[in-house]
């Protein structure tokens, strides 16, 4: 009973103890990557130096290179690659399009879907049907024949959290061809997945049912948005060009680039953090995801330049291929698999380099008292949203796989869908201290689920 | 017995039902402020059709007429002004300086600082003092006569909520003219409040000590502040040349412009939302305060457009000459207590118009225990972080008059010192979205003040 009656009295202050210690660790990890952090200059060789770097073009290749090697000057213990076939599209062109009035032709500022086949030189002309959605399109499926459909979709602006709206209207996006094309359309231009103020359009992954033609498919931007509905509206027969030269050739070679610091107590059990190598084309991927690449490389170099000994193997992995793929995170996940690895937890940056709130999480109840634990440890360093069920495109086959906890950084998402796969997606709209400070919060859920578990 | 049984079998109810209602208030201001907010398009017409406008300058006038009008067309139940003398600063020409090596002459990135004196055509020229604060100056006192005195002090990055580090370092350019004078330097050269990447000096107040001599003082841009340093490292017998024009002329007359709800049941008791229209001279102010009077603007729309019928009137203040002067607000207050008004409550928007993080509140232990009720509403919305004792300059001297519970809206502010006071301080730098959001917040806050009391 006095035994008991010890421990109840000296648990509080151990439980203190702890937090203050860990409280000190974070603080650690938060000065060293605030005052040194080299985020903010690698993502500036990256995008500036390197570019937009889609699968299967040269970029992804320098950029594969230029990856290793900074894994390797940062000091991880080991530095591989880990080869996968991935997909290479090429846009082939400049994307153009034109409403053909009687008396003028007014161009319109489109960008191809990524995987989207192009029209070739002759163009595509045709009359349009508008639509607000596949409800509408499915009830006027009769007037689509021969024309090309214009989804003028809502992007909710009422979302105070941006991805819920992307989440809602995406699929007109993905999957918008192939069902205009079951009907028999010709075409399609979609709302660009934004709110942004200028005339940027947004592309990114779009993929066809085979069932049906292979349509072109562009994103027009918000403004001409406008120009082309105010015309519709007075001519609802007037006709749409469009020119696009997008081309899928054969699958060819990338890799992800994967960095290790070797556990000191649970060697064979693996934490992995990532983002992905590869952007869109028409821009520098500077948010998505030259952020989440720029935040993996910084915590592997504040953690050695710490000397942190994590008890787990800490994995740091550019992923290959996630905007029109998902090979690389697949490719991750089959090898762990084949090579009968154990892991225990993955962290994905692949949501921009804002300002960090929080995180999105996939676990088990155990886990989440955890994190209820761990809410005051962050909330210092900006994170206090923590949102169900998050993981990341690269890391889900993982979770897939293994059932493992996984987690997702989430940073603030007012201005990400201004510049999501759109040309301003570049260096100059990322702020060093924004970035960095996503990284803290990525060291700190790190440190906390290498010691405690997750 | 029975009663009091069957009130605490029904007041979980009846709060629940509260809270419901409460929330789809707010919900309700946040869609109307989304969807149809006109403070981005204000903001606009502001910064870019006006511009710069300090205390005294012909764009001060033009603010007051066109925020005049706004209120009106927004459909104000009142809108006055209150005059009010200013200060009348001006910059008077192209503030230089230069480096003199032995074999060249080094062209700095310098501001003069607000208020102060210049040193006219034939500038100061004299070798340099450098220090890393006032301890060190006061320990070198001997060697400051007739020299530069350079404060090369810190601007801390480790600190997360920016303003701390702010509030540490603001000293040296409000007081290190005066400072350095008492010594018998010649003029001060003020490493720039900011952490900013880019090499822009920020401007800002300072304020002589009528003891000592009126010597020049500049703020220096960052990578110019190394130059300086590293060519004091190799020489510190070298020569800076300052020239800055900086004159102040009699007080003139500026205005509060001030816009009425009229409260349904406590008419005669005000709540003040506010922010301040003047800005520095170098840029459109558009963070710093556009944001605020765009924000003050849209919830004056929002609340006429709702058919909001607030309990108390409320008062929208776009307060007069805060940069240099804070005559505004103390003008405000001074007529209040002249009047013998009864304020409940004050809110004021001046940290930037960066997505809003949450508030910093002046109030008692019944107050924070509706705080604590009220944090759950405000949630959603991104507020999370509540403050102590924050309430803002502009309604301080209401404050101090009738000591209300008070509060400043607290946007992140990770980037704001990059642009604080800087040229780079632009429309283009605020974000649609993050503005309105910060509305939605001040609107969210003020309903439940107005409703429940603070």
């Amino acid at each position: 009973m006095k035994k008991i009656v010890s421990l109840l009295f000296i648990l509080p202050f151990i439980v203190a103890a702890q937090t203050e210690n860990d409280s000190a660790a974070i603080k650690h990890f938060s000065n060293e990557i605030l005052l040194h952090g080299k985020g903010y200059e690698w993502l500036s060789q990256l995008t500036r130096n390197i570019g937009g770097r889609l699968a299967g073009s040269p970029q992804m290749v320098q950029a594969e290179q230029w990856g290793f090697g900074v894994m390797k000057a940062a000091g991880a213990d080991t530095v591989f690659m880990q080869e996968c076939k991935v997909p290479h599209w090429v846009r082939g062109g400049k994307d153009e399009a034109f409403v053909l009035t009687e008396i003028k032709s007014i161009p319109l500022n489109v960008l191809a879907l990524g995987n989207s086949n192009g029209s070739g030189e002759n163009g595509v002309t045709a009359k349009v049907l508008e639509v607000k959605n596949f409800e509408e399109l499915d009830m006027r499926k009769e007037e689509a024949k021969g024309k090309i459909v214009f989804y003028n979709c809502d992007f909710d602006e009422t979302n105070i959290f941006t991805f819920e709206s992307y989440g809602q209207s995406v699929k007109y996006r993905g999957g918008g061809a192939s069902h205009a094309a079951r009907y028999g359309a010709v075409g399609v231009i979609v709302r660009s997945m934004s709110h942004a103020t200028d005339n940027n359009p947004h592309t990114g992954w779009m993929g066809y049912n085979d069932s049906f033609p292979k349509i072109p498919a562009v994103a027009i931007g918000l403004k001409d948005l406008t120009v082309l509905h105010d015309n519709l509206a007075k001519n609802k027969d007037l006709q749409v060009s469009l020119f696009t030269y997008g081309k899928m050739l054969p699958d060819t070679i990338g890799h992800n680039v994967v960095a290790e610091i070797k556990g000191t107590q649970n060697k064979e059990e693996y934490i992995t953090i990532g983002g992905h190598l590869d952007s869109w084309d028409v821009n520098e991927g500077a948010h998505d995801d030259g952020a989440g690449i720029a935040q993996t490389l910084e915590l592997l170099r504040a953690f050695k330049a710490l000397n942190y000994h994590p008890k787990h193997t800490i994995r740091f992995v550019l992923f290959a291929n996630e905007e029109n793929g998902t090979r690389g995170g697949k490719e991750y996940a089959r090898l762990a698999v084949e090579n009968k690895e154990k892991h225990v937890f993955a962290l994905e940056s692949d949501a921009g380099g804002f300002t960090p709130r929080g995180f999105s999480i996939t676990t088990d109840a155990l886990g989440w008292a955890k994190i209820d634990s761990w809410k005051k440890l962050l909330a210092p360093y900006g994170c206090t949203d923590f949102l169900h069920d998050g993981r990341g495109t690269d890391i889900n086959p993982l979770y897939t796989a293994f059932k493992i906890s996984e987690a997702e950084l989430i940073p603030d998402s007012q201005r990400y869908f201004d510049i999501h796969h759109a040309v301003s997606d570049v260096f100059e709209n990322v702020n060093k201290r924004e970035l960095h400070l996503g990284a803290v919060n990525m060291a700190a859920f790190i440190y906390l689920v290498d010691k405690y578990g997750l």
